[in-house]
């Protein structure tokens, strides 16, 4: 997917709306990739997002290890995938080869992006107060990508047990602010 | 709006999909709403859902003085209403009677639960230690209430500058986890 830069400012019009994302890691020469919709935006600019990785989650330990990652926002194109990551443990399947996700390489951090997504975010953890008692890392966006052909994109958003509500309509409505 | 109560081990359900809120608080003798986009679920049970409450909101300073508040959950029947919560400041205005919403008694907390929407979750801050870096609150749910009727709602998720994508479809998948 031909993805282009895509404006830091911008970066929680992608998060807000509380996507299901794709995290990747690398660490020692090996790249993975964990399901997660435990995220929330926390600052617009430079951009932070909270997100919760579980320390039962192999990517617990090569997020607090490395300090990198990549947040990629997949549409329910690739559902499947997305269950099946989420389903699976990177301690014993390597999910790029079995899920069939292409890594494509990252500007400024060794997380690979996945090339399937419609976007994704390299981060850094910059506050892990609270990650030994709640696996809560504090990560900043340093980069974002989008594919420039991409507007509305119909990303998934977790109901629990399998269930996925899809994206509907945009509307706009009247507003002030932010 | 007839609502029951929803259980605890149930509530990342209601918020993973990333629903806008509208978050109420109570301080002496006056209630506030406010539209709230910026939180994440931190723990399934008891369910801990982390939020940013600006300090530049008229409510950061009742959440922080009582530490209660109800995440009230709108669906797109009352879209106009979430952005005028948005749009304006409790400062000055009172939102319950200037947009018509309904506040209803909580059973736990002095802030008031809204009647127009299809659910309600009782809080308590339980952990404030970002509050001042990232206005970051960590609140426990004490009690949840549902609208029973209500099976697929068309909640609001934004997307930046008045933008709301209207929840779509539900599918499932086989997932073997939560």
């Amino acid at each position: 997917m031909a993805k282009k830069s895509f404006p830091l400012s911008r970066v929680y019009r992608l998060l807000e709306p509380g996507p299901v994302v794709l995290l990747t890691t690398a660490h020692k020469g090996r790249a993975n990739v964990m399901t997660m919709s435990w995220h929330t935006m926390i600052e617009f600019e430079p951009p932070l997002v909270g997100c919760v990785v579980s320390d039962r989650n192999h990517s617990f330990g090569m997020l607090k290890a490395t300090r990198e990652c990549v947040i990629n926002i997949p549409t329910v194109d690739i559902a499947a995938q997305v269950v099946g990551c989420g389903n699976t443990s990177g301690r014993r399947v390597d999910k790029f080869e079995r899920f069939g996700l292409t890594p494509a390489p990252a500007a400024s951090v060794a997380a690979p992006l996945i090339d399937e997504c419609y976007a994704s975010l390299e981060c850094k953890v910059v506050d892990a107060k609270l990650v030994n008692k709640y696996c809560f890392f504090i990560l900043e966006v340093l980069k974002a990508w989008i594919d420039a052909s991409s507007k509305d994109p119909r990303t998934l958003h977790h109901r629990g047990r399998g269930a996925f509500m899809v994206a509907g309509r945009t509307i706009k409505l009247p507003s002030k602010k932010l």
